[in-house]
């Protein structure tokens, strides 16, 4: 199919400052992030031109970033409108060109990628009270719906040409996989036959009949539209202010080994075996104090080990997700003091009232998110010297498989605290323990309960770790576990791991992942969407797509 | 590839006195449901052998059959024990020769069938307390698991040999797709990782740690097997039965005209338009009264209209699923008297205390899963002499659209009923107007009070029907909106509708069909698996297969 090479992806790091696509402009307690797209700044310039406000994974990531600077960087920002200086146009959605040329793993993950960026919206929204509010003074074509949808409230010009769409099924014959399908019916709960015709009519609905039919929250003509606009974010403003004095988000730094293979960071490192598949994270434990005071957190700033090893962490898996896709299994180890992680995370606790703190803590969640959401198999190795206590007790139960060491002297232990009670909620909305002990719920309150160091054979008794090999047997078994993981089929892995990763509850964003995701990715691989005569290679050429007619 | 052509189904009938796989007996409030698979009985008996109690879509009909039977013929029977008379094997799951020679249009459908008859299981144990006891006298491989996961008990063989196994992942690079996964963490919820291990494991668990990972409820040496079997189904018959004499559940039969445009049933008629790729099924209101009295009932048996007419609507599903894959639209119409309806209605709701009435609405509440559950796009048509009332309404609702004609003398109408209420809940446990109505419950409400009939403007204004237009509108706009529709890509649609239809709450039953099967599709698609060098291709070979190893 002629598919362009897509080059790694060389820096997930972004500034305001050398933003391209987005401005982000902060006035009190509103900021306005105006999408801008340069045409010729696209990640593959050769390959596409970003016309009409459309997006690569280059303007999403500077929409990621500034989500992340309003709610460090501007604390006393509550509100965020979100629009456009294109005329008549909002925003396109995925650039179509590059979705065309783009492989099929590339547009998983890059799909991925912006269902993070969006449910971040929503995350910001939900718990840290920065309402979004989606001012379409222009045209919202598919992913430029999609992100109006991840909006706390949406507002459409009443121009007379301005619409709301979602043309992907019409014109393209893929499905609006950035949660537009999901967030209509089940966020917006816009009657499913409603949604059927809308999904279906490729020129969409203008202001009156988006109203009507509860696409958007309401419509003002040109004439009132910015008075209006600006009314909404005042009344919006009105509301509480997180903090005053944010903190400044360096970028994160690494450094790359000669061979290339190892990729340091201050508290993580990342060790690729090409020849195994695999890929090593080692998240080390803090070795400065913890905090004692909100003025001390606030002077460590992005430097303190709760933000800086979770950004690290963060960033080390956006790496591996674009640039080692042939590292199937991914191996996560802890090095260090576990004491001191759980100091770190004492002092975070301390200061629950302090917006950083509070702020910190909803990021080490969003990281563990991305981590559940990682298409990669994920084994836990506990071993001697590491610290997977508190917050780093997640990633052993966030591993598809754990395995801990019983050592003679019982050193090897892992802790579990009020950590894992809910401060880092699944996607599903539940924890990670609760979701581990769906059987029998009594579990979690008892693993809740130990507080103390656990070694081996009693996180292994408690549920906690799934296999404890001895001395003896603990190479060989992590070895061979290792090799018969990256022997199997990695499209089933993937399929797999979905499916028992995500037990339980289902809410709006895990069905965005789980079933919505799964369907496009579906449909990305059938020729009536990406063969030589599919639509979607076919969009903008003046041959019609041929279908397949048969119904699977 | 070189698929086999896949010859249609020349029939779904099947009974037992010609059973070629299964053998059912009964005594008392026991039943046995042997598999027996006769290895040269396969639909394509070319393509492959049916070893080692392997299935396909034949052997999975006989037990679709034998649980409908059990169901109606044997209202005696509470208890069923599934078991197989095979030395050593139980069931080899579905045929992996039969998978890897169809098309993946038929896999995704033999999946989808197999996926409702083990629901089916479910649907019987917890709504006519008919108890599936899985005795496993011989390994339970991947479907066979599958099959076991449905029952209610779980019980395997504890002869140093036997095994419960998920081999999909390992040896065919394709996911347990009838439920397994699913089943396992969310309804047996076997701890995640535990799961994991499972489904790599391809000689998956003996007894004893069959038991331990409570993959099974219990083990029995041999030499006490039948006797505990026997213990285990005893006790299970010491509860209530529905009934003692049953019905006779006799062959649907239908007439198909000579140009074989045209089925024709009793009460049920399907019109194929291949040119226009539309099929048209019109549900026939009774033109005979309702039962008076359950001895009526009883004596009108399978030939009363609210039973006869949803079996014939569900063959005709089956029909237009399996043998006219290229008709991308549905088309539902009634005809007929709607007191007629609903006086049937009302009949089986009196006798709410007599068994069969109380399968009867069972049956029509899986005919109409089965309905939401079919890969077509529904369009439901309210017009002159239609009777959409009562138990028919719900199809306007599963329609993805309706349109209802505003006629002038308002003779045209739709009635809502208590039958909405409950009565048919969707796969995901919520009714259909609580799905439609998600955003405003009063909705439902309004909608259940209603009672009488309801023109076009009042349907529409309650949000009953999605559009109404006037007699002078009314046939170029279903005709433009019929064009339109089949115009687009069938893929695109199947995931659209997937996504819009079961909005709100998710169950294990929406989750399989939802989530487990779109992984399950993706995977049907891919190199890894169906490609020359993939692994479900080369499955049985000498050859090892080739994986492109990118993680997507």
């Amino acid at each position: 199919m002629g598919h362009a090479v897509f080059q790694p992806v060389e820096t997930f790091h972004r500034h305001p400052d050398t933003y391209r696509h987005w401005k982000l402009s902060v006035d009190g307690a509103v900021a306005t992030l105006t999408l801008s797209v340069d045409e010729n700044g696209g990640l593959r310039a050769s390959d596409y031109e970003l016309k009409q406000n459309s997006y690569d994974l280059g303007v999403d990531m500077e929409l990621a970033d500034a989500v992340e600077r309003v709610r460090f960087e501007h604390p006393a920002v509550n509100t965020v409108v979100v629009t456009s200086d294109y005329p008549k146009v909002f925003c396109a959605g995925a650039n179509i060109k590059m979705l065309a040329s783009s492989t099929h793993a590339f547009k998983v993950n890059f799909c991925r990628y912006t269902n993070e960026t969006r449910c971040g919206l929503e995350d910001a929204t939900e718990n840290s009270g920065i309402r979004f509010i989606a001012a379409l003074n222009g045209t919202a074509a598919g992913g430029g719906y999609e992100l109006a949808l991840a909006c706390k409230e949406i507002y459409l010009i009443d121009d007379g040409s301005s619409v709301v769409s979602l043309p992907e099924v019409p014109l393209l014959g893929v499905l609006p996989g950035t949660g537009g399908l999901t967030r209509l019916v089940d966020k917006r709960m816009v009657r499913r036959d409603v949604a059927d015709l809308f999904c279906t009519k490729a020129e969409g609905f203008r202001a009156r009949d988006a109203v009507k039919y509860t696409l958007v929250d309401a419509s003002f003509p040109r004439s009132k539209w910015d008075d209006r606009i600006a009314a909404v974010a005042a009344e919006s403003a009105e509301r509480p202010r997180r903090g005053e004095v944010g903190i400044e988000l360096p970028p994160i730094t690494s450094e790359v080994s000669e061979d290339g293979l190892t990729r340091t960071y201050r508290h993580v490192e990342v060790v690729l075996s090409p020849e195994d598949r695999v890929a090593t994270i080692t998240v080390c434990a803090p070795e400065a104090a913890a905090p004692t005071s909100a003025e001390s957190l606030h002077a460590e700033g992005a430097n303190t080990w709760s933000f800086r090893a979770f950004r690290e962490l963060d960033n080390a898996l956006l790496q591996l997700r674009f640039n080692h896709a042939e590292l199937g299994l991914i191996v996560l180890h802890t090095q260090g003091d576990a004491d001191a992680v759980l100091a770190h995370d004492a002092a975070l606790e301390a200061l629950d009232s302090d917006w950083l703190a509070s702020e910190i803590r909803l990021f080490q969640a969003r990281t563990l998110r991305r981590v559940d959401n990682t298409a990669r198999s994920l084994f836990a190795v506990v071993d001697e010297g590491s610290c997977f206590a508190g917050s780093l007790f997640e990633l052993v139960i966030a591993a598809d498989r754990s395995f801990m060491l019983e050592d003679e002297d019982g050193e090897v232990t892992v802790r579990v605290t009020s950590a894992s009670g809910g401060l880092f909620p699944m996607s599903t909305g539940i924890t990670r323990l609760q979701a581990r002990f769906l059987r029998d719920p009594s579990q979690v309150d008892r693993a809740l309960a130990t507080g103390n160091a656990l070694d081996a054979p009693v996180a292994f008794d408690l549920g906690l770790v799934t296999l404890a090999p001895d001395d003896i047997d603990w190479e060989d078994e992590i070895r061979i576990a290792v090799e018969e993981r990256v022997s199997l089929s990695p499209d089933a892995l993937t399929g797999m791991e979905q499916n028992l990763r995500f037990v339980g509850a289902e809410n709006c964003d895990s069905k965005i992942f789980g079933r919505l995701s799964a369907w496009q990715n579906w449909i990305f691989q059938r020729p009536n969407a990406v063969g030589a005569e599919g639509a979607l290679t076919l969009y903008g050429h003046p041959t019609r797509p041929r279908f397949d007619w048969d119904r699977t």
